[in-house]
């Protein structure tokens, strides 16, 4: 077994590829974590901005969040639609493309391969930070702990999703879990810890609940509901039938966050929790139901790992949804190749690559990222749910259930609507510029990639199939140094090719010249081969043979084929390499774009070196 | 116009050659500054060692800036005399070789090498040091600032020797007129700023002068010598007739430095200068010979100048060295070739990078290297001058002048190799390890080049020429992806080359395998064209072409010469190369160890692509 099966396991056969594949709660435990994770901050985000008018205006969090579990209701139930209708995944993209046309398509994928890499940096860099607040002297190695991350999730993926399956299902339900047990016991226990709500001062002055107020809370408390779109992208992840796999752990991915961030809220209104900047909403939550004992501290590691987890879903969507668009010619083919382990290599390299990138050139500061990235998603649940209601319409086949269909599509395409304007208006200086700039730009991409794909089967294809290859006289052209063995293989090679061979020597002065002709002479090879030595000024080898290559093809009237053989010395070790001038890639690199022209190396192996005695 | 030749000047033809050569008065500003900057820290040297023995030791300084300077006139002699002997250049490497053997020749020449490289780090970095010294701020640019230089050095040496002959021919002129004045006046100036030695407090107790003291101050003033080998070995830069020109050039740098060395070490005993760590030997000279006024400053910012051109002196002497070492097979061929600029441009440009790469491996704190590269230096002038005694020894023609060469190669041998010893056991745990570690490890290098080189050229070499190149019948393959225009005109290449064409194209399942087969047969190109048609398990095309192409060899009795012609498609503009498979260079870069396959890229040329409808 070679490094590289010790690393990424061994090549799997296509015909194992179902083998390969999901089951639900394997499928669950990485796609969900994603959204899973948002529990750990979604309640506060709410909180934090009610607070700034005042304790009166806490209550509202309870409000906003039914509204959000409503959202996350109405999202469920037309993802499902969207799940069955495309069994090959591809969410919002592939919805947008069938019923609404190219720019609100390429809108929900740029929005979401943006959001996807935005999820691993901002995810990586998040538990990285919790670890460092534990373990404080390794913040000098930030950056390089969160690439070691971003590598390692890397390597996992390439290895298959059922590795990384095995590998984080365990604290992914361990977490479901631990909330929800919170939860039910937070509902009973005496809240006698709790301090009235009139005994805190309010940090700041109460003023009014207004109506843009509601809506920044509602706006930030919805990044809860981000990686809900994660199944519908992936649905090919499960075994078959994957469609019916994918429908039901979008149903239990629904039940599980609803009634988490749910009961988070209600659990944190009950304590009369606020937001401060030491200790998390959901550590005082376990504080206040449990104490400060091993459930505290078990959760906040488990926290911790599930904010690192969540970059995993984005491993499992991006390199689907890549592969989707690749096959519509938006991206580069490379992103429809399967690998060794039958996954989508290309993909996961990419997305491992930008997102450590990122890291590096935020040097792993990438809280500014954070309010970002909900507006991709945001933008994709639009373009979604207006695509389903569009598709409804189109098959004017309106039963009961079609109905209602449209109608929750209508109020959620309204309400997520809503989150992404409030969210790119409140946050355009934070940095939602970053992704206003970049979807558009991303989109451009599109384009051209598609523009040159078709172009290059336009000028490719053949309208009839009468048309056969013809052969034609070739000329071939050897650059010779000396006359040795190299030279005589290469030259064997010549004339198997044709009957018009050139020997091209190059001299640097007129005796040398002379010399070459001499012994040319004395060696006289074959009729066939002519020579013809060129005199350099310059002392360049390369440049007088380059000329004479362009210049025959351009001085004979037949423009005939030509075929430049040239001799390269293979060395049985690497470091030999130095030791030679490799003339033969310099040649091959310019010529390779003149036309008429084909360059080919003649390899002549060597033995290894054998003792000199001195 | 383009860049290249804005940056390092026009192309020149070989046979201006002669005009890019150096007058006397150039060649000693390019290659004295090494030597003459050794006037800075020669004296210093000396008394901060003899200072550890009290102040009734400085005394001890004279004579043995007498022994430095006689040391000096036999170098000077005897270097003119192998400067005559041999025209070409090459110094002690050169003359060891013919007289002593390998060995002690490639000890001169390692030696040599590791002494220039260290000293552009050390030169450029002590220039740097002292300019920070003036300019604190520039502190943390330290590391830039000495690559910034060192890469203009490179330029300017890449340019030609005149250039830089032209940009430092002023500092080096003006600082020795400096020092010469200074030293003028200075021993005629009355000494009342000087306090009596008496009036010192001696740092340590006095101790008595021991022979080990004497020696160690000799040993490290001797480092004053360093540098006067360049001109034995750059003697080719010098216009016809170079020797004339490079003997003459040695006298002058050996009166000059010999003049100002003594002179400054008198003057300096004269005025009771101690070493201090703040102010230099030669600051506190130019303070007391004409005081604080414009003198001193200047005198300071021409020594800080003359420290940093040092390293243009190891840009003349490393090319050069290596060059003749290539020629005799024991470095890298591609050091014999002279560039654009009739520079051997490898030489530089492989100093420049290796000295670079020092400082910012010392991060630009390389005083610790300063005590080694004198023991590179006088290892080689050992084996000069050794190589001259036994050189005059072997002529048996011991006239006169013959047996005063012997006599002053004798003692001067003796001398230099007291310096050598003295040096590597004094220094060895300050770092004279690195350079007993890295002389033989090239050495090693440099018979491991040669054994080699030897090798090739006796598998290539001919005996005989009546070994004649014999066509054979070639086997073309062609790996097809589909037919179109491309796939033609690859075919018409294989057609021209043979008449047996096989055409490869990879399924990857049985449908497709079926599907090739039928498209094929409509087709049906031509009956010299066989299609084969691969199924691959594992997704790749790259793995069962190159399976495909070794059992075709080997299974065919024949063993015939196969070509593989690769279609390749080549983009109008280099960013869409991300968007096609390069399936050839990875099928040439596998393929070239394989023997009797030779293969080639097929180049189809596109056209920029035209903007599409939707």
């Amino acid at each position: 077994m070679d490094w590289k099966s010790l690393i990424f396991g061994r090549p799997m056969k296509t015909r194992d590829s179902e083998s390969a594949k999901l089951g639900l709660w394997q499928g669950l435990s990485i796609l969900a974590p994603d959204a899973l994770s948002s529990v750990a901050y979604g309640t506060e985000a709410i909180l934090v901005v009610l607070a700034t008018a005042g304790i009166g205006a806490l209550w509202y969090s309870l409000p906003i969040s039914g509204v959000i579990a409503l959202l996350l209701v109405f999202l469920v139930l037309s993802y499902r639609q969207i799940v069955a209708a495309y069994p090959n995944g591809g969410g919002a993209y592939v919805i947008g493309r069938d019923t609404l046309g190219n720019f609100p398509s390429l809108l929900a994928g740029a929005a979401l391969l943006v959001d996807y890499t935005l999820t691993v940096s901002v995810s990586v860099t998040a538990g990285v930070a919790a670890l460092i607040s534990a373990f404080p002297s390794l913040a000098p190695l930030n950056v390089a702990i969160c690439v070691l991350i971003v590598l390692v999730l890397t390597v996992i993926n390439l290895r298959g999703v059922r590795e990384s399956a095995q590998l984080f299902a365990g604290p992914v339900y361990l977490f479901i879990l631990m909330i929800l047990i919170m939860v039910a016991v937070g509902l009973f226990v005496p809240a006698h810890h709790a301090p009235a709500l009139r005994d805190y001062v309010s940090p700041t002055l109460p003023s009014a609940v207004t109506l843009l107020l509601v809506l920044r809370a509602f706006s930030s408390g919805s990044s809860a509901l981000t990686g809900v779109e994660a199944i519908s992208n992936g649905v090919p992840l499960f075994k078959e039938p994957a469609p019916r796999r994918a429908r039901m752990a979008l149903l239990l991915l629904g039940i599980f966050l609803g009634t988490m961030f749910v009961g988070t809220s209600v659990i944190a209104y009950r304590f009369h929790i606020i937001p401060n900047g030491h200790v998390t909403v959901l550590q005082q939550l376990a504080y206040h139901v449990f104490g400060k004992g091993i459930y505290f501290y078990l959760l906040s590691f488990v926290t911790m790992s599930i904010l690192s987890i969540a970059a995993n879903t984005s491993f499992a969507g991006f390199p689907q949804l890549a592969s989707l668009m690749a096959r519509d010619q938006w991206m580069p083919r490379m992103f429809v190749a399967r690998g060794d382990r039958l996954v989508y290599q290309n993909g996961i390299i990419v997305l491992g690559s930008i997102s450590a990138l990122l890291i590096v050139i935020f040097r792993g500061n990438t809280e500014s990222l954070i309010p970002l990235y909900a507006i991709g998603v945001y933008m994709s649940f639009t373009i979604a749910m207006v695509s389903l209601v569009k598709k409804r319409l189109n098959e004017k086949d309106l039963t009961k259930g079609r109905v209602s269909t449209v109608i929750i599509g209508v109020v959620g395409a309204f309400l997520t609507a809503t989150v992404v304007v409030v969210a790119i208006v409140t946050k355009f200086t934070e940095g939602a510029w970053i992704v206003v700039l970049a979807i558009p730009a991303l989109m451009f991409a599109f384009h051209r990639v598609r523009a040159h794909y078709i172009s290059v089967a336009n000028q490719l294809r053949l309208t009839e199939l009468d048309v056969k290859p013809i052969p034609s006289t070739l000329t071939v052209i050897v650059p010779v140094a000396s006359i040795n063995r190299m030279t005589i293989a290469t030259m064997s090679y010549a004339l198997s090719m044709s009957d018009q061979v050139i020997a091209v020597s190059v001299a640097f002065n007129a005796e040398q010249e002379a010399k070459i002709h001499a012994r040319w002479k004395q060696w006289n090879p074959s009729p066939h081969i002519r020579l013809v030595v060129l005199l350099s000024q310059y002392r360049s080898v390369l440049r007088p043979l380059l000329h004479f290559v362009d210049h025959f093809s351009e001085l004979t009237v037949s423009k005939p084929h030509l075929v430049v053989l040239i001799p390269e010395l293979v060395v049985p070790k690497s470091w030999q390499n130095i030791l030679h001038n490799h003339l033969g890639i310099g040649l091959q690199a310019r010529l390779i774009f003149r036309k008429n022209v084909v360059v080919a190396m003649v390899p002549y192996r060597l033995e290894p070196d054998t003792p000199v005695k001195k």
